[in-house]
């Protein structure tokens, strides 16, 4: 019997190893293929050019640019130019966030102003939230608290609630002369279930989007000027279309640097708050992150003995990315896992050390910057009239 | 040949008196149509229960409503109500918005607080002002001042242009949530064609109107309350869409007074400033506006003999319109010119007199007026959830 159950578990860890790896090789493929399929450019360039580039650069996490010639040209020459990093705020943030504002603080670094529109509008439009309310509140209760406790400079970081800041729409409105419906329809695959959808939600998906991304151009922000988004590649449509949209208005293109997914601690796919433990968020407490790291699926095999042996997947597994993205500097975790030197539980550990530390201390300045949410409020009107 | 000459001179003018009295016959049905067809009410009941009726409703210039009542109880009982009237700003004000204002004036004596919405947005979007700054400074250099010297009460009236005063969107982003696209499609029409429109087009009549129609009722302004909209009746759908709009958002259905529209000097259909001649701006100087209505269409005879004996025709003369609708305050233009005792020479030398007289002191108060614009503008920042 024994034996049987020996020789069961292996041949259950050998196949389960090479479903592994089988699907890592698949997965690994998602991001060039991207890259082939919508015509971007891959940053190699950007960061042999660049003398000390990103942390995220170097580990591919941003893994390809459009426009991003106009940017690198700013920053030779010193000129201003902006990042705009919109966030829905009907939830807190998580580590798929915090991933982002890592790279907006490299980029403030490199020189950029950073615009942080918080769209509860469209949480509250696509009923992503009880009300505007609801996610006003997340916004300043959770989500712009953490944000400052990343370390921005205010004179240099400009956040807004939109419908504290009205004047986002003003934007809206003089782009949405130059959308044609039909563009809109076509350019969203609108069907006709689509137009069963509210006008708001097509109002904001064709035009305040697109105003959220514009707007540091307006001349009050001394535009025209290059801008940078940094995103996910499910934002490509609306880069697209503000590309489009910025020369019919005389203004440059901005730019999008697309970073990859933080991988769910499920493993189900990108973490997302629908799927709450997939994520850790910036405001769990930190015993409640642990655990949510001891119960997340690896790359690691169910026998110890036979991980020793051949070593884990890593590019499947979301403690690798965990740990990578946000906390180590080299491969040394990688070339750990996949020499079976590390096995998953203390890998685990390790994550969940490193997780629980940052998140005490993140939340310890979450007070302190809670008071100091007005000197990254942008009030500037905007009155000027784009073409 | 002068017997010839003089026979089908009077000929001439039989055909044209016969003619006249039938375009007249034709139009006098006009409104009564619409009463029929829309299901409207008439205010005889409004103006035999209000102990002091309007000048215009006396006059039939109001020659129906819709959900009246409401506005009547809040006048009853003293509870506040309000009044909204939009202007678009592509021009100067003209004899036909003086009609509007003059109900205004009036409903704000009897304790309305007026709010004036101007639209520059919608003058830019529809492509009616070459951009958004033209509409806004005809809205502070021509409109405005104009409203302020008709002589209204700065503290119960409430005066904004959209691009200035970007709060009214978010109301327009809440309600928009209700809104849905087939649903707007539907209700305007909307063809092919229209979806060659623009996302701000569509977004302008489907829900910054509703906004500017509904935002008094936004418990920044102590709202739910009864509110009206003197308007004329192609504004009909937007009446009927602003009722359904406000039950699904827990407002109280605005009513509607619909007047009826001044005629144009060139008799080619209202007064309206696509046709500069058809209609007297209160900016035109005395001496142009007098000249328009020696050059106006009116409903008299081409033989001054056959007038005198036959009479003309009022109700097709715009000249008569405008001098009853403004300057008179009972019928007797209409019985003078039936009876053939005034002729046109002479009525419209009364008429220039009148209007030269009043342009001339309106004109008076707009330098003092533009000063006071401070004083009517809203500036109430709007952050309440409509639902």
């Amino acid at each position: 019997m024994e034996f049987e159950q020996k020789f069961n578990l292996e041949k259950f860890a050998q196949d389960d190893f090479k479903a592994k790896k089988a699907l890592w090789e698949k997965e690994a493929d998602y991001y060039p293929q991207k890259i082939k399929e919508l015509d971007l450019k891959s940053i190699d360039r950007f960061i042999d050019y660049h003398p000390k580039p990103s942390k995220l650069m170097k580990f591919k996490v941003n893994f390809a640019h459009k426009g991003l010639e106009s940017i690198a040209e700013a920053m030779e020459k010193q000129k201003p130019w902006a990042v705009i990093s919109r966030l829905n705020p009907s939830n807190p943030l998580h580590f798929g966030h915090k991933l982002i504002l890592d790279e907006l603080l490299w980029l403030q670094k490199q020189g950029a102003d950073i615009y942080i529109p918080i769209s509860n509008d469209e949480s509250h439009i696509i009923g992503k939230s009880k009300n505007l309310d609801e996610s006003k509140n997340i916004a300043y209760e959770k989500i712009i608290p953490s944000i400052i406790s990343m370390g921005f400079n205010s004179k240099k970081t400009h956040i807004f609630v939109d419908s504290d800041y009205p004047d986002i729409y003003n934007v809206a409105m003089g782009l949405s002369k130059h959308l044609m419906i039909d563009h809109i329809f076509e350019f969203f695959n609108f069907g006709k279930d689509e137009k069963k959808e509210s006008l708001g939600a097509l109002y904001y998906k064709g035009a305040v989007q697109q105003a959220e991304i514009l707007f540091p151009q307006c001349k009050e922000f001394g535009g025209p000027k290059p801008t940078l988004i940094p995103t996910s590649i499910d934002e490509y449509p609306y880069i697209l279309l503000a590309r489009d949209t910025a020369k019919k208005v005389n203004l440059i293109p901005p730019a999008a640097l697309f970073l990859k997914f933080q991988q769910g601690l499920d493993n189900k796919g990108e973490m997302s708050a629908d799927r709450p433990k997939s994520s850790i968020f910036l405001t769990d407490e930190p015993k409640i992150a642990e655990n949510k790291i001891k119960n997340a699926h690896t790359g690691g095999s169910p026998l110890p003995n036979f991980q020793k042996e051949h070593g884990g997947v890593p590019g499947i597994c979301p403690i690798y990315y965990l740990r990578t993205y946000h906390f180590e500097e080299d491969k040394k975790v990688e070339k750990e896992c996949n020499s079976g030197e590390i096995l998953c539980g203390d890998c685990k550990n390790i994550a969940a050390k490193q997780v629980s530390n940052f998140l005490a201390s993140h939340q310890e300045r979450l007070h302190d910057a809670s008071k100091r949410i007005e000197e990254f409020t942008l009030k500037t009107p905007i009155r000027s009239i784009l073409k």
